[in-house]
């Protein structure tokens, strides 16, 4: 059996489209199939080989001549990419990613009797995007120039939309991303192909997961349950109430569970769950870049007082606690300071520049009391400029077993940070509420990975 | 009595500060005392007199000589500033914004003496920032070149750091502010002060505020119960929680209340509670574009699946209900696009261009079943054009009682369309989720509005 491997590091990959097919909707269209090969031609580091079936005697020809591809990406309506995945699978092509969607179960079965027959591998039908492996290049996506940079977070969605809106995201606020997957009706290459390859993909340190439906639910939990042992998995479910899971009974042919069953094999396997696209991205950030929390208390550190006392009632809403800072870490930082109340959260007060940030992240840091810490500086209404944001990842470089996360609280306050400090070890967030969330998210991985 | 009014609509400010004073930790340092010059001067279309008390002498000939100010802002320590206040009031000064903190209870009572022998009115200790008004310039914040944008929601902060972060996110995100007010200690003018002014003000049509307690909460509720019927209120609170509330009472010496307490207060009162900043300005900005909703009926119009079903789940979880669309509705749907299945959520499916969405939502809006409709218009990943986004305000101008609000999903997507129709009178969000609590706060102002 040809390895799921072959989908994200091909030799040789094939885009077959037409430049003619006229849809009234739908996803094989010649503005799509153009951009596809731009994509491919631009990013792709080996070989991309065009199909176009619009001349049948080219196609013949591609077909009997060139070197066959081992990846081969078709962006037809159903019967006409059918008849090329049989083509191509004579030819000696083993993995397919087929974007287009609409299959009825008929077409679904040749697939599969297809795949059988050759041993071949199929992403699809209906990925939409396909794929994306920022380690090669390679991108099958028609979302023409976009590229995320390369990072430790790969993404498996089910949905083409949530996909998309995800790696829109990525873009924008320069998240690092290992690989994309879109898996579609997933009528072969599932989940749990999925998750096996990026367990072992050495570029991948966290995954995502967007589903609608799992099928094979004690296979799905037995070996996830093995896979978090060495990489957390968050899971985002679309669905979850009668009336959408209806929705994506059409969308994905997926039958949505219940809601409180995908809770509890969540819970079963260690997968963290999540609620929504950014708490999804930015708790992934968060486990790419720090370690996992190993105990539930938390330290607030901040320039700013209302922001702080927000980030403890977030703190507390996600289930951790507000550390109680040993007698002399609040003596030495009191003694320091004397302006300063060392009480959690602790507020440095608007004056407090790198230094003072730097002794006190410190004397925190090195509390046992303390899981994890919160870091919150505001620019505007203080004296924090952001070349002072560098002490931040300094100071916690000397302690790598300890969780720290970082909020420039606001809008161009959080720009100006993560202009300084965005591309380090440290996650930055806008507002403390989504702070609270990423460690929340680390500390439950902590639970997880204790437990073994 | 003087009004509340002069600390928003003086006819001459004088700016009370120090440009030599040194202090360790605080708000008096002479750098702050030239950025509050800098703002005046820069933003206030009236009269702007500076004292630095530096110079006894230029002191007292200011006090002598020049022409009687209606509002000082005063930036110095404790005494100093007690000292001014007298001076001002003497002088005829009736309303004063005090910046700094720190003040001791007996510092407090004197101010309290003063503003009963004067019968001035004073915002603070503690104010921070001060206060905004955007229809005629007045800045007293220290955030330099910091304004937002002239618009109708008004925000009252009892923390300089979470006002502050409030500002920096209107200002990057292009939200429309009438006035902001950061009340600090509140020992004289509190927030039924400024409810009661803004419930007046023509250029306010949405209050935000942000509290750490609340002092007389009975005449609170019933002046915020009559205040409702004309204009929506939406109150974040901090120090929710008994730790958070222990560093509340150090901050602004608030006792801060349970929460549950709060809770039934908002109720009883008809104030729109939030959980966080975000939700709290993408509230006041659907509260400031739109209707009240006046049902529970949320329509989904997508041209992506997996992102409406996720609008799906978040409408549910909202309180809110997928509308159950009329059988004409859906036919006239079906009929005009025969690939579209006229199930809500709506997938319009990803070649969906202006036509096809003008048409959907002109269909959805006129259905008596719709209550209010959540539109999701993504771009890369479709056919749409961010100009097709021109249709949004288009259809939604022909039915001015059926709110509706819009995601362009994502990253740069929201970018793109947020400069196409920014500046209408649709409420943007850039996930599903947000637009969901926005349409929730619609609901919940709907109820409000009804019972009365």
């Amino acid at each position: 059996m040809v390895e799921v491997r072959t989908l994200f590091e091909p030799r040789r990959v094939v885009l077959i489209g037409s430049s003619v097919i006229r849809e009234k909707v739908g996803m094989s269209s010649p503005q799509l199939f153009n951009d596809v090969i731009h994509n491919m031609r631009k990013f792709f580091h080996n070989e991309t080989q065009v199909l176009d079936t619009k001349n049948k005697e080219n196609t013949e020809d591609y077909l009997r001549k060139s070197e066959s591809a081992d990846l081969a990406v078709i962006m037809l309506p159903p019967d006409q990419s059918i008849r090329q995945v049989e083509k191509c699978a004579k030819k000696g092509t083993r993995a397919f990613v087929l974007i287009t969607g609409g299959y009825k179960d008929s077409q679904r079965r040749k697939l599969l009797n297809l795949k059988r027959k050759y041993g071949i591998r199929i992403l699809g039908p209906n990925t939409i995007m396909g794929v994306i492996n920022t380690a090669n290049g390679l991108n099958t996506t028609f979302e023409k120039d976009v590229m995320p940079k390369k990072g430790n977070i790969a993404v498996i969605s089910q949905s083409g939309g949530v996909g998309s809106c995800m790696l829109d995201w990525a873009c924008f606020y320069h998240v690092g991303i290992s690989k994309f997957a879109f898996v579609g009706d997933k009528i072969d290459v599932d989940d749990l192909d999925l998750l096996r390859y990026f367990g072992n993909d050495k570029n991948t340190k966290v995954i995502c997961l967007y589903l609608e439906g799992i099928k094979n639910g004690t296979e799905f939990i037995k070996q996830a349950r093995e896979l978090v042992k060495t990489k957390p998995i968050l899971a985002l479910k679309g669905g979850i109430t009668r009336e959408s899971a209806h929705r994506a009974k059409s969308h994905t042919a997926s039958i949505a569970g219940l809601d409180e069953i995908f809770d509890a094999a969540c819970k079963k396997a260690g997968i963290i769950r999540v609620e929504n696209i950014e708490e999804l991205l930015n708790s992934a950030i968060a486990l790419s870049k720090q370690p996992p929390m190993l105990g539930d208390n938390v330290a607030i550190v901040s320039n700013v007082g209302g922001p702080a006392i927000l980030a403890g009632d977030a703190v507390v809403r996600n289930n951790l606690k507000l550390a109680d800072l040993s007698e002399k870490t609040k003596r030495k930082i009191e003694d320091l300071y004397p302006g300063v109340e060392a009480m959690n959260p602790i507020d440095l007060i608007a004056d407090a520049r790198a230094s003072r940030y730097e002794k006190v992240l410190g004397l925190v840091l090195a509390d046992k009391n303390v899981d994890g810490v919160l870091v919150i500086n505001m620019l505007k209404s203080t004296f924090f400029e952001p070349e002072d944001a560098k002490v931040i990842p300094r100071v916690a470089s000397k302690y790598p077993h300890k969780p720290i996360v970082d909020v420039p609280a606001g809008g161009e306050d959080f720009a100006l940070v993560h202009k300084i400090i965005g591309n380090t070890r440290i996650p930055l967030y806008n507002l403390p509420d989504k702070a609270a969330k990423a460690l929340r998210a680390l500390r439950l991985y902590g639970i997880i990975a204790q437990r073994h």
